[in-house]
Order: structure tokens, then sequence, then C-alpha cells
């Protein structure tokens, strides 16, 4: 197996890529290629002291900001560490990219460049969405396009079923339209299309679910558009830091309370853990001909090390073949509904 | 002053509703008018020993319920507490309603009986948002309608501004549009032709808002879809009981995290009470000819009670004749800038 590293993509890169490339290199036996300026990235391999021999350097001269426009940079900076990075999957010199680069470019890089999956209207980013208590779920779509139509939906349940299953190894996972009730009659010609369709589908369709029960693991895969799906993260993020600054206020409140306070610091740390996702390794763009993983822009050497090890699955587990395979039943199916109505 | 109650609303009507009632006669000049079944009513009026002169009761003899279908119950239930309580106002013989009944029928009563403002293309739901240690923000839509055009956005930070100023006291609160990202380049069509007339809105206009920045009180009236509005409330609501779940369940792992918990049971409390947000009394229907407070279905005496007393400056400050005028000015400007491209 080939793993290739975008080396350049991220606010810390190279500095934290390849530090993150090289914890990797040690625990697993599969080869990293790591692409970007090659000496900046031999810099940092011997600032490391990288002495192993899974590690291998791909040039790329160019690299795309987080202020490119996505499809301007794909077209102008044919040389940058992303294109050449997709480009070596597409040639099946790779057979997994991480990156930490611009999310737009990449989304749109995977789709122009890797290509979209037969049967597949429209690829997406996914991302882990942290259940409080609970195993993380995943959220499709997670902001790579603000509307969706009901066919987009379905696929969005399907491959990310696939991805928990394969990937994240959950059995049979619960999949959830998010919805404004429960009764299927709820919410938008849209979601109302959906729901008949996810509902038809060779998946664990739990129906609609409302976004009181998603904090609480009500689904595994959580289906929604990217509008929808961008203010669920965001919320989720923002609530998190506004009730544990809340919480981190009243225990400065008495002495008494900033007592407990360091009678609970263990407790207090363990909590903030829950929401921090790193160890799930990044966010897959599904849809394309070949796994794609977005890590953070601001991804530390850990964050990095992570996607590289958790990259392993996606890769071998063939999901790509299996979404290709699922969409085409998909299709069957539709075509036999279709016929039996007349 | 003639405050119109829904006597029959809500899933613990009319037991509470007369409650509050009474409680609200009692510090309160104004005069409430109770509708609903003449019996009942006065059996709880004198259930809770009322010996003022402030309440009247109008009877009503049919109720309409959770399950009916907002259009056809107000059709085929003339004679209900709600439409009886809508055609009160509508006939100047009331001056404001409040109702804990079908939310769905009081939005649809509200627009076949009292009719739309002038100017006004869809009335809209409100509701108070709790910002943590912060003074609660607006949300506009909160689930009237699942998808909304640009001129509808700007119609909700519109009369949102107005409710927030004239009702709740708010001098020039701050007008925010939830999208994707701040710039104003982010969204959908719809909220990148949104943002452009909420800039040109006689309203303190802070632009784009992400959902992130919401809980924080980034602006004072949030203006999105119906559909995100539900998704922003319910997640809201589902977070917050997360996190304290969380936090009970971490305070109960150790004896000395038990002791700590007991040491601030006052902040705990403190910090559950941050989301009761009865204390703003119910929230507004707005965009139609008089002022309608829809309360939850599940609200007690107290929140019927606090909902009475906060109605007085809805009725009393003309919010809906300021709403008119207000669009009439819209439309001017709208209209002058038309001629300007000529």
């Amino acid at each position: 197996m080939r793993i290739v590293l975008d080396g350049m993509g991220g606010d810390n890169a190279p500095r934290e890529t390849v530090k993150g490339a090289v914890e990797a290199a040690e625990v697993i036996n599969d080869e990293i290629c790591i692409v970007g300026k090659r000496e900046l990235i031999e810099e940092e391999l011997k600032r490391n002291n990288f002495k192993g021999n899974n590690i291998i350097i791909v040039n790329a001269d160019e690299v795309i900001t987080m202020e490119d426009s996505p499809v301007k940079a794909i077209r102008r900076k044919p040389d940058s560490s992303m294109v050449v990075g997709l480009n070596l999957l597409k040639e099946k010199r790779g057979d997994v990219i991480v990156s930490g680069g611009n999310t737009g470019a990449l989304v749109v890089g995977s789709r122009m460049i890797l290509g979209r999956i037969e049967g597949i209207d429209r690829p997406v980013l996914a991302s882990i969405y942290p259940c409080l208590g609970k195993p993380a779920s995943l959220l499709v779509d997670a902001g790579a396009s603000s509307e969706a139509k009901a066919q987009n939906l379905l696929e969005y349940g399907l491959m990310g079923s696939i991805y928990m299953e394969k990937v994240l190894g959950r059995k049979n996972p619960r999949v959830g339209l998010v919805n404004l009730g429960v009764e299927e009659s709820k919410g938008t010609s849209v979601t109302k299309d959906a729901y008949k369709r996810l509902q038809q589908a060779s998946i664990n369709f739990v129906g609609n679910v409302e976004a009181r029960e998603v904090p609480n693991g009500a689904c595994e895969v959580i289906v929604c558009d990217g509008f929808v799906g961008n203010v669920i993260l965001k919320l989720t993020e923002g609530m998190a830091w506004s009730i544990l600054r809340l919480l981190k206020n009243k225990l400065m409140e008495t002495i008494k309370a900033k007592v407990a306070g360091l009678m609970i610091k263990g407790q207090l740390t363990s909590m903030k853990a829950e929401f921090d996702y790193n160890e799930y390794g990044g966010a897959p763009i599904l849809g394309v001909n070949g796994p794609v993983i977005k890590i953070h822009g601001s991804s530390n050497h850990d964050a990095v090390k992570n996607a590289i090890i958790k990259s392993i699955p996606y890769a071998r587990e063939n999901v790509v073949d299996i979404i290709r395979k699922s969409m085409l039943d998909t299709e069957e199916n539709i075509e036999e509904d279709e016929e039996d109505n007349f």
C-alpha cells in the first residue's frame, strides 16, 4: 500500500505534515509518499531524524493556498502538491491521499482529476460528528454543496453507510435523514422524496431524525444538505464551547466552587476530550474514483499521523468499488420498480 | 388594553391557562379575556379563588387539538377557542392574543383571520433564542415555512428588528443572516440575494453569521429559513441536554467528584436556568394584522402568566403599524433604486 500525503497542505505544513508522516512510518509497514517541495521536506525529515526506508518524496514546486479559488487553483497550478498527489492516485502510483489543504480545491480536484464514481451524481465531503459519551457518527454533506436534490441525499446515505461499515467497522449502521419532525410527511419536497428513496435502499434507514437527537447518536450516518450540515457542525462546536465557558465561569464564582473545580479537573479535561475527534482520522470525500481524506488545515503532527494510519482501511477495503456496485444495484432496483408500475 | 387568552390551548389547559391568568390578573390593571368552555373556566377560576374583576370569559365550545390539520381546523372549527379568540382581535374587541394551541393552526389562523400586513409576503413565527450568559436573541423563522425566498428573509430581518426594539427594548439590535461563512459571496443564491436586501434596509445588519457564533449572541436577530431555524433551535436544546447529562455522569464517577458536585449544586442549577426562556414570554407571529403570541403547548401557569404580562408592550407599541410603515419605506427605497438604474 502507498499512502500519498499532501506535504504542503495545511497551516503548519510542511513542519507538522512531515513530523506526522515520520511518526506514522514508525508504526506501519506501508509506504508514505510525501508530495511537495523536495528541499523543504528533506530538511524536515532530517530535523525529525528519520532513518527508515518507507517514506519517499515526490517533488511539487507549487502550493495551493487557502485563499485560492478552487477551480482556478486546480487548473492553473498543475505542479502543486495537491494536484500532483491526486494524479499519483489516478495513475495508480498511490492508493489513498491525505491532505490538509484548501477544502474546496480538494473536493473540486478530486472530482476533476479522479472523476466521479459511475452512477454518482455528486461527490461529497463527509465529516466525523462527535456524540457525547458514544461512538462518533458520520455527517454527509459536511458543506461541499449548499443545496441537494433527493437523489443526492440518497447517495449520501448509501456512501456514508458503506464508509461507516467498511472503514470505521460499524455493522449495519443506522442512517437518518435530518428533518423537521419524525413523520414521513414532514419537511420539504426534497426531503419527502429523499425519504422514499432512502427507504427503498439496501441500508438500515431509521427514518427522519430531528436535530435535537443528533448529538445523542440517534443515527450513525447523518444525511442532510451541505447548508444544514455546516449549521449542525458549527453549532455543535459553538454550543460545546459556550457551555464549557459558562461552566468555567460558574466554577470561578465562589471559593467553594473553585475548590470543587480543582477536585473535578480530571473529569473536566475528559469532557473536553469528547470533542476531539482527531482519533477518527479525518473526513472522507465520497463518490470519487479514489480514496481521498481531508484533514483540518490546522492539523498538528498527531492528527496527520492518525489520518495516515486510519487511511489504510479506506484504501484496503475497496470502498470505491463497493460504492460503484451499490449504485448499480440501486439503479437496477429503481428500474425494476418502474417496470412494476406498468 | 384587553388581552385575549386561548383558554383551551395547550396540554394542560384549561387548568394551567386559567391559573396563569389569575396570577397575571393580580399584577396588571389590564383586562384578560379567557376564551373557551365557560363551565370549565368558571370552575378553574373558582378553584383558584379568583375575586378580582379584570377577567372575563367568552364562550367557545370547540377545541383545536394538536393532531388537527391546521387549515382544516381553522375552517371547520369556527367555534373553537382559537378561532373565536382571533376573531375578537379582528373585531377590535381584543388587543393581543396568547395561545398555547396547535402551532400550525395558530400561524394559519392568524394569516386567514387577521390577514397579512400590507407589503408582507409571508408572516412568520419567531422564537426567543437563549444565549448563555447573555441576553437572549430572536430567531426568525422558527419553523413556520421550511423554505424562504430572499424577500422573505429580508422581511424576517425587518420584523425581527422592530420586535426586538419595541417589545424587548433592545436599541438598534444587531441583525445577522445565518450562512456558511462571513463573506458576502458565501451561501446559496437565496442567501446572497438576501444579504444585499438586508444591507440596504434601515436596520443594523451585521452581515453573515456562522452557526458557531449563534449561541454566543453574535446577532440579536437571527435570520434564516424555517428548516435551518428548526435545526438551530432543536440542536441547541439537544446539545444543552447532552452536555449537562455528560457532566452529571462525570460527577458520579468518583466519590471526590460526587462531593464536588454537591459543592457546586447552586451553580449547576443556575446553569440549567440559562436555558429557561419562559421569562421572555413566548414567541410572536410577525407579519399579521394583530399581535399574536405563541407559547409552548406544555406551558405551566408561570409561563402563561409571564406571556400575558409580556404581551402588553407588543400590543401597546403598535408593532403592527410600525412593520406596515417600514415595509412601505422599503418598497419606496427599492423603487428609487430601480429608478437610479435608468
